[in-house]
């Protein structure tokens, strides 16, 4: 539920507004030197133009000694020293459109209403330092992202959305399992447990869909390569070689910045401004936690 | 690997041109009436249109009692009656371009090379077998799916794929778990695990992309459902009550009815018609198949 | 539940009077010969001196071609040929004294009163097949057993239980993970699975308890070994390179040749004299078991 | 690896000379009001006689709110205040007798060498926290524990070590799994993984090795319940009623207090008093510790 993977498996926790998120990496190897600036540049990405301007401080508590990884769970925690929870008083018994608000509070009877608590976009930093940390151990293999926006909803002055473009380059033929461990299978499970991530395509994707055979078939150069790209480099839920490629798309931040009617436990309707800190627009950020995630996916493929 | 599921749980075995293909189904409750047509009507439905047109006998090997779950293993297998290995015997030393012939040569030094062996969509069978059996535990909750091909492609008189858009109604609110248990995240696993898929999107899905959030918030009706489904039924990973809502993209079939060239294990390129007996659009059999894999995902989280 | 085993993985099936009892490896290795003439020498070592007198038929239905193992799982099933259910029939509504029939039926609500349906030690043939292919994976590890029973109740007539003692050699120094992953705990609950277990011990065990650790600690050779191996060659969960040794406790066999006290479903008592054909020892069978659940246990560990 | 259970989730880390050990639960139900006293009390029934005297202070980061669970996850950690890692400066590179350090360096190629990092048993104070919260949601079952050491071993002067039988009363009828999800496999699981656990049975365990089954069978009440109980409870893996009994052996501390052989990486001997601080007997803490993987195997079962 909170666990990602079997082999370099990832264990959340943490509320938005609680005194801390965190992780446990179990399945680290050991004598592994554990780049710190390069997770914390990954943890700058991932704040770059957030609203909720805390630096994250991250301490280590096991795995670790001298900056080697021992091959013990590494613990880590981030402080949520920028908490604000007041902003949230008026939600207490309002459930905000677009936010998973309802659908805890029916699931658990009740719910951390200070800033989404679990639900908030909040956990990815803890995705971000276990990726960061996956990315080290993936030698030759490098992670690209690219960001894709609508002009016309950028411009509109409301929150938008977009979509993440990943290629992954340097990867060994022969990653993924048949059947129920196919490789794009698991960056789809990966994917659409982001926040917001709404749709998931490999290669060419859904507009392959009006394609003929002959034209989506990817043809053969004698290498073993292929001229296109259209599978997105995996085969039979193999990787092939080719670039891995895959698009996630992520619809338009919830928490909007003018008034939105919400729904009162009550059943009444009540049309407010809701506080906190919030993006317009989510995809920047979210860009790294693709990122981290398609490390965590793969470290589990190659270890 | 060849497992689904925690709770209900369906393991799957066989290759395309083997004795059987089959599986075990553990987790199931005891005392459940199985209907036995009904499984084998979402049989037929997958085979409808199939080249290759052997009924499919269903053997159930464990599990039952007159019809009835006893709460132990269901063990089932289906013959590969029709199995032409023959057809195949000039692709012995060929990887055709499309097909996972090359993936699996690569990962495992060694392949079935007549039919596709594993990776055939032979292995589907077994899923419906259980799917469908899942959906008779899913008492109110109806999945249903319809095809959309692109008819441009559908008379090019080449293959062609399409999508299958699925609507689940009668789900209780509170379905899914946060994080990495997400509903939505773990139906794109289940879809994309089936042969060919290649998109996976809730609700609205891409299209969010483009829109603002005023545009994309679906607002609240008093009691609690929206006006509008664009997240498709499912907020924070957990289902609000709404029907869940998806679309599944899958690529054209890959075994064209024309030559096409295929990669030497010497690397040398050979251009030939490819035997065995293909489909020209898979999207119809597989709609089936989605709804197995829905079922299948349902079923583990309301067990 | 049914499973075993995470990297070799086996899923079993089957009740005692069902068709068959079978299952399916997942995880074995691509390439392998398999020796199925190893596998029958071990089935007919655990059904040896057993009053149901069958040949083990096994059918290997996938995973295998022209014996050599393809890397996809291995789905096998053991005809069940020699049933005789009408012996039960008496016992519909009883429950007998030791077996899991009542609890069985307390947990389903039903039961297949026949032959102890899942619970007969039927089961362990299915084990058996498994751990003998797991044992050609152990390339240099030996495993070997012998059987202790207690004379004075071996001359009673009555049924009567005794140990087995497992010896393991040839194992890499290193197997085995702190804490939750130890290779003395999973072989504690691999032996413990298996039917009329009721006591596992590493090395000196339950003597170790009634030792001064100056008695108790192994003493050092400058190479690495010990002098004495009270541990049974495990510290901290992990092997040391000394021989694996443990001993497992079996209960009397609970199918007494006299007349016993049955529990009827109405709370009546009821003498009789239970048919079906039993041994009146089963630890000469449980050695073949116990080698089955260790291969299993170590292939986990090695692959 | 460092992760318990599947419904009722641990995962730990921490080295006992790091700066904290601690760990995340997983799949806690909302709403449970916390006794922090109770874990607290629990905390020093573990503590008690240790030479290692800080107090244990716990802190949670997450899952509570007011004492009250909300359904995620619970991280807490215990700092490690009381650390004396210099006590261990001379055995940098010596393995001593009886501990792990030898099979540590052997799999990992380096180690804590302080205080045996991840193979001391400071790591069971995690467990002891999880387990106690665990215990909190067994209503109407109670765990409880004796110890039993032997006096000659106890006057030596040396240490000892010892059993500890565990009872638990109250547990429903139908508790565990056929064939691999057997309690009482599950119990022999969580046991061996208590560091120094050595041995395992259930009710009258190894001794029935030596009964007829005339002794060994246990006669029935008309109520169900059976006039003796040496089978411990547990009938094909499922709790009958009874009263779950079993017995834990713990070989001796393997920390002498006095001078011993240690074997230096380059193969020779040196024989020292090793320094830190010991217990001359770890069985009354490890009680504690038998209680909470109990509760912890338990919650397992019953959530």
């Amino acid at each position: 539920m909170n666990t990602f993977g079997e082999k370099f498996r990832l264990t959340t926790y943490g509320e938005s507004h609680g005194p801390a998120v965190g992780g446990i990496i179990d399945g680290c190897p050991a004598g592994i030197a554990v780049d710190l600036d390069a997770i914390r540049r990954d943890l700058a990405r991932r704040r770059n133009g957030a609203p909720r301007q805390e630096e994250d401080d991250i301490q280590f508590l096991s795995g670790l000694r001298d900056g080697i990884t021992l091959g013990t769970p590494i613990a880590f925690e981030i402080p949520n020293r920028d908490a604000h929870p007041d902003d949230y008083a008026n939600l207490e018994h309002l459930f905000r459109p677009g936010h998973a608000d309802f659908t805890y509070f029916k699931k658990y009877g009740l719910r951390e209403y200070r800033g989404s608590g679990r639900a908030s976009a909040r956990e990815t930093v803890v995705r971000v330092v276990a990726g960061s940390l996956a990315k080290q151990l993936l030698n030759g293999i490098a992670i690209s992202t690219s960001v894709h926006v609508d002009p016309a909803a950028e411009q509109s002055g409301d929150t938008y959305g977009g979509t993440v473009q990943c290629t992954v380059t340097g990867l060994p033929i022969g990653l993924g399992e048949p059947i129920f461990g196919k490789l794009n299978a698991h960056l789809a499970f990966a994917m659409l447990s982001i926040p917001s991530a709404i749709g998931f395509e490999m290669g060419s994707g859904f507009s392959t869909a009006q394609m003929t055979g002959s034209e989506y078939i990817d043809r053969w150069n004698p290498d073993g390569s292929t001229r296109t790209n259209h599978c997105g480099g995996v085969q039979g839920g193999i990787s092939n070689g080719m670039p891995v490629e895959f698009r996630v798309a992520f619809h338009p931040v919830v928490s909007l910045p003018h008034p939105v009617e919400c729904l009162h436990e009550d059943g009444s309707l009540h049309t407010l401004t809701i506080g906190g800190r919030h993006d317009l627009c989510q995809v920047y950020r979210a860009a790294v936690v693709v990122e981290a995630m398609t490390a965590l996916t793969l470290a589990n493929y190659l270890l």
